[in-house]
């Protein structure tokens, strides 16, 4: 029972640990097309403004707004084509008055004019265009730096890269981009329980197929880092210390599954000096940490909680990820009741504005996961929420 | 001024593309932990039960519920400890009258128990534990099958595997998925006016920074596909057919920027017998589809409403993707409006269950996508949303 008298609140631990990991120095310098899902490096400040000159906005006639003051649909201005340029040619045309250059969508706008009416709003016949309504000055265009201006930082460290950022480090001249490393983060399960390889009889005599290796590995990658897998262990100590010493040496942080409770055979805690062992959350209660080395559950949807309320927001400290989380706003379907003093991790299935929560339970059950799309995070001041309340759902 | 003869709304030109795809048959059977992201390619139906028998939820002691039922805290039932198992064991003990089994999470219930105590519950001294409140029949059970039952679909074709879904197929004995193989999408960037390295004289002239490509590889990439790139063409006729001509025997869709509008150098439409030429969608109306080639717009940003509004279906529609999509509710912070006959697509800033529309406009401004994390419909028929509405956020 001891456990009970070491719990320590959910966000105590979580800054506990935070605080005990630093942001990794080491950058990579990537082409642009191998940055995507990368956390940038640093502030990427614009050194040039764009577009780098007023450009026209459409496809269209380039003149002199008051030019077209009284033109009326009954009255028509007509107004002369002087030039016509294609993409990325220049007019070297002057709009003088009762003059227009036909450009395109992009086109720097020619000396005079100061506004562009669109191609589809007027009447043209030889080189004469008739014009129906007024336009604005201004109208259709777009002004130098009115996409990013010289200076402006445009992405900050943090972002997790997206097509549109790269795109964007791209229209400005950047061929390459800075992100940090990712973390290599080593897994180590263990249990005398465990096999790997489907047994009909080992399963009947209460062997159970070992599957937080590859959840682990693959919620390491959704969360930036690099997992390294030191397979599945019996409960030896040795062989669980030599592992856990080892890992500690060749990875940035380590997930050790199995070992996490205060049985007899759990003691891959021993091997750690740890700065917490157990916490307010359910499922997953008697999380460790210390040493960079989470000493976690055995049972896959403990193990799962425990990955989103701690080791997700460590891993995005160690590359100093900001957007890395979808939280978005839902109403219950249903009640859900917690206990005071827990911080409970409730599975739920997230769909057009409306949280249903998941009703298995047990932290061995991983349909539970598979048939969720989230997470409510009910603190531990809560006995709950009621029917059709808002709530917020971490969506997986 | 041809395309507005031709326009054809939004959701007949989806249907009309989609129709013409087939998906894709060949599958790919990958390592489990290979398959994170990949879109599951048959039904998988569970082999076995699991758990394979009815097993202990919690570490604590296996015993007959009915001999708790006398159970007071000022008059405490005593049981006998029978047997001690850990994880991975099965007791041989049969639990008589007044008989328990200490036992683990996961441990096979043994014979004759039908409750398990939780072990914090239970006062124990040497070989006697203290019960001083009655046990529910089934409590802290795990019933065989509980989790999955033989023979059920456990998961759905179409499914894009999370890491949840590669831990429950490891459970039930899978050490291989079948998955959909990934769609080849070729890419076609044209345009006289685009240059690819940093020239402040060629950009001063009117040349532009390509951006298109690496957004579009991103893109593809977060969709299923797997890019191939065919390079920056000038508008030269034959080389574009050429380019066209090779990517559609190479590639699964191909995706040509530039070229969709009709000024006299956008001719890539010419060379795809195209199914329809312009729809309703603002930005990106100009947009073809025909012979499993998009030709699409020059502009960025048009290019990202297209990608999202039509090419990420098709690609959806090639693996036979399900979840592909985060649609959220929000409310709107603030009037947008639109123009009847227009499927508009706004970006929005998604956060705490608002929406904020993004003012930039103009399709050339690609940080006004960098600003933004999701988008809104709105459709043909609607003038737009009032402020304080609620509407639906696809997130990106």
């Amino acid at each position: 029972m001891m456990e009970f008298k070491r719990l320590i609140p959910y966000r105590e631990a979580l800054r506990l640990l935070l605080d005990d990991l630093s942001e990794l120095n080491e950058i990579e310098e990537l082409p642009l097309s191998e940055a995507l899902g990368r956390v940038l490096a640093e502030d990427i400040v614009s050194p040039i403004d764009s577009p780098p000159f007023d450009r026209s906005a459409v496809d269209g006639y380039a003149l002199r707004a008051e030019d077209t003051f009284h033109a009326r649909e009954y009255s028509p201005v007509e107004l002369k084509v002087v030039d016509e340029i294609v993409a990325g040619e220049e007019s070297k045309a002057r709009v003088e008055p009762g003059t227009v250059v036909k450009l395109m969508t992009g086109s720097k706008m020619p000396v005079g004019a100061n506004a562009v009416l669109m191609q589809e709003m007027a009447e043209r016949e030889g080189d004469i265009i008739r014009v129906l309504r007024p336009v604005a000055p201004g109208q259709n265009v777009a002004f130098a730096g009115e996409d990013v201006k010289k200076g402006e930082i445009i992405l900050r460290k943090g972002q997790v890269l997206r097509p549109q950022d790269l795109a964007l480090l791209k229209s400005i001249g950047f061929r390459t981009v800075k992100v940090k490393r990712k973390p290599r983060v080593g897994i180590i399960v263990t249990g005398d329980e465990l096999i790997e390889e489907f047994d009909e009889d080992a399963l009947k005599a209460g062997k159970i197929l070992e599957s937080n290796s590859v959840m682990l590995k693959g919620l390491v990658r959704q969360y930036f880092g690099e997992p390294v897998f030191y397979g599945v262990l019996p409960d030896d100590e040795e062989a669980i210390r030599d592992a856990i010493d080892r890992a500690k040496n060749e990875n940035d942080l380590v997930l050790v599954t199995g070992g996490s409770a205060f049985g007899d055979k759990d003691f891959a805690h021993r091997f750690v000096r740890l700065m917490f062992h157990g916490t307010t959350i359910k499922p997953g209660r008697p999380i460790g940490y210390g040493e960079r080395v989470f000493i976690m559950s055995g049972y896959p949807v403990a193990v799962f909680a425990q990955f989103h309320l701690y080791v997700k927001h460590a891993l995005a400290k160690l590359v100093g990820a900001k957007n890395y989380e979808v939280r978005v706003k839902a109403t219950l379907t249903e009640r859900i009741s917690s206990q005071l003093g827990r911080r409970e991790f409730v599975k739920v299935w997230y769909e057009n504005g409306r949280a249903r929560p998941i009703k298995k339970k047990g932290s061995g059950i991983i349909s539970s996961l598979v048939e969720s799309n989230g997470y409510i995070e009910i603190p531990e001041d809560s006995e709950g929420y009621l029917e059709g309340e808002t709530v917020e759902v971490v969506l997986y």
